[in-house]
């Protein structure tokens, strides 16, 4: 059986994996998820990346969203904002903001923060926690947050504030101009276990298509992650989430220029180089591939916008061929 | 304005508070509830006769049910119920049972206690959160905990296993054998802000018909509150929550004997006779009005079963004219 070991972040990671099922062998395959974007609202533990992964393998994620579950209603939503409305709850507000309800939590997915808090306060790991949920969703993928540990991505912006993740991502809008990024915890977190084992045994590493600095960074900044990934870098194959200067979703391009790097295949090749022998690109940037060479990458150009899964299996067809035979 | 203060526990006191409102302006109505039934569950604050009365006044209670809100949906619950049974998480394990999902939170229901939680993390009160969730459903009596500090009723059952409040009367469906109750915290407990005042300034208190043992006697127990309601007996009055020796609803019967009392009105006077100088009835029970006058209480005799609004207004009316002009 092959085994592949996937770097995750939410949303591009979970449509790769979707493809990456049909490609090979589910019980081969290793998703080491982002928790940095973890956050806690109303009491709740709540892990975004995670449960977009879980979601989307159990095949329950809402197409049009792309984040939480289809067939979703909103009535606790509703009934909180409600509340908040009424006593004017100041959103941007530094404490207590979530009375406002500027996280929306649909109701089924509710259920999920409601059993991992429980199971948390009761002393289960997340770890432990979240092959649980991915058991009752039938995903037969091997889920593991990269730590049990709390890390979290905390952004400063260029007037000085301080952001968590889902502040600046969904309550701002990714609309701030951010002056840097801080991986809070990371320093004494230690890899969730079976982490630097999937890694190492794997037979072809990927890093997903995610957001390089608020999903896979932090996913690198737990000690340990970033040296294996690089001892492995012959197995790894990364794929870059910039498509055309841009970002499919989300702020990866406007965060990797306001923090001083380059929106582009080969600005994704600098981020990369020391860890992935591989970088895949899509065909629109073809014309990028000899300077990504030149500058000791070996380039997979492919389509790679998944918005079908034929998409996805394909480019994930490519990267287990390109680790495995080079 | 006519002021009316009531000690109040769950669906009891409501219905009686739905009558009293009909009956007098809402305006001068206090209702002092009980809180030691709250509960941290899944990491959220829940206050279940503080609820329960709200969402009366507000008429928005499932009639049906009798607590939780109407066209509730139980979208969540049934999230959680799932991944409680996928995992075999036993309902009676003494941390994180609540994973099981025993205790049926409504999708609407979740947002109040999403609000709550919030607001409290963030540094309200219980009674300021009260306050905010009472106008925002346009409630015009005044509710107020008995306190803003925790305090919880403790179950000893005759074998010795400890229960706290919701897991003796929802997860064992009061179907155990109960050798003693205490109100943890109360010794520290200080009255919330108003509480003694709405007793001292008001023209009648009445306590209402819930159960003695877990609902009024945890609001009695803070500190302060059985002092100041004896010094107001004369224009006390009480509502005896025993119909024809038994609990309309609830274990206050079962109770009232397992604690080594009479299951009857002239229990529940023995139970009050310092506190209240009148004593209702219900008709039924008409045979005990000697024994219990003999006994130093005056009696009303009633129709007390408010299974529909008009009986819950005529009662409340009579309250206020006992004390009125006994």
């Amino acid at each position: 059986m092959r085994r592949v070991t996937v770097l995750c972040g939410g949303v591009g990671a979970a449509r790769f994996l979707a493809g990456l099922v049909q490609a090979t062998d589910p019980a081969g395959i290793t998703a080491i998820v982002n928790v940095a974007d973890d956050t806690e609202l109303h009491g709740l533990m709540i892990s975004p990346d995670l449960d977009t992964v879980t979601y989307t393998l159990a095949g329950a994620i809402d197409p049009t969203r792309g984040w939480g579950l289809v067939d979703e209603t909103w009535q606790a939503m509703e009934q909180l904002r409600h509340y908040g409305r009424h006593h004017d709850i100041d959103p941007s507000a530094d404490v207590g903001n979530d009375a406002a309800g500027w996280f929306a939590l649909g109701d089924r997915d509710l259920g999920t923060h409601l059993y991992r808090t429980s199971r948390r306060l009761a002393g289960a790991t997340l770890s432990d926690v979240t092959t649980e949920i991915a058991g009752a969703w039938a995903v037969d993928v091997r889920l593991l947050p990269v730590t049990d540990d709390p890390i979290r991505t905390m952004l400063t912006t260029v007037d000085g504030r301080r952001l968590g993740f889902q502040e600046y991502f969904v309550r701002e809008h990714h609309d701030v101009e951010i002056a840097g990024v801080a991986i809070e915890g990371s320093e004494s977190a230690r890899p969730a276990p079976g982490v630097l084992e999937s890694i190492d045994e794997a037979d072809v590493i990927v890093i997903a298509p995610s957001n390089p600095v608020v999903s896979i960074a932090p996913v690198l900044a737990v000690p340990g992650l970033r040296e294996t990934v690089r001892r492995a870098r012959e197995r790894t194959v990364a794929i870059s989430p910039i498509v055309g200067g841009r970002a499919l979703k989300g702020p990866a391009d406007r965060l990797l220029r306001e923090l001083g790097h380059e929106s582009s295949v080969t600005g994704v090749a600098d981020w990369y180089r020391d860890l992935a022998s591989t970088l895949v690109i899509d065909t629109i940037d073809a014309h990028d591939v000899p300077a990504i060479e030149q500058s000791g990458l070996r380039t997979i150009v492919v389509p790679t916008v998944m918005s079908e899964p034929g998409v996805a299996r394909a480019l994930a067809q490519r990267c287990i061929e390109a680790a495995v035979a080079p």
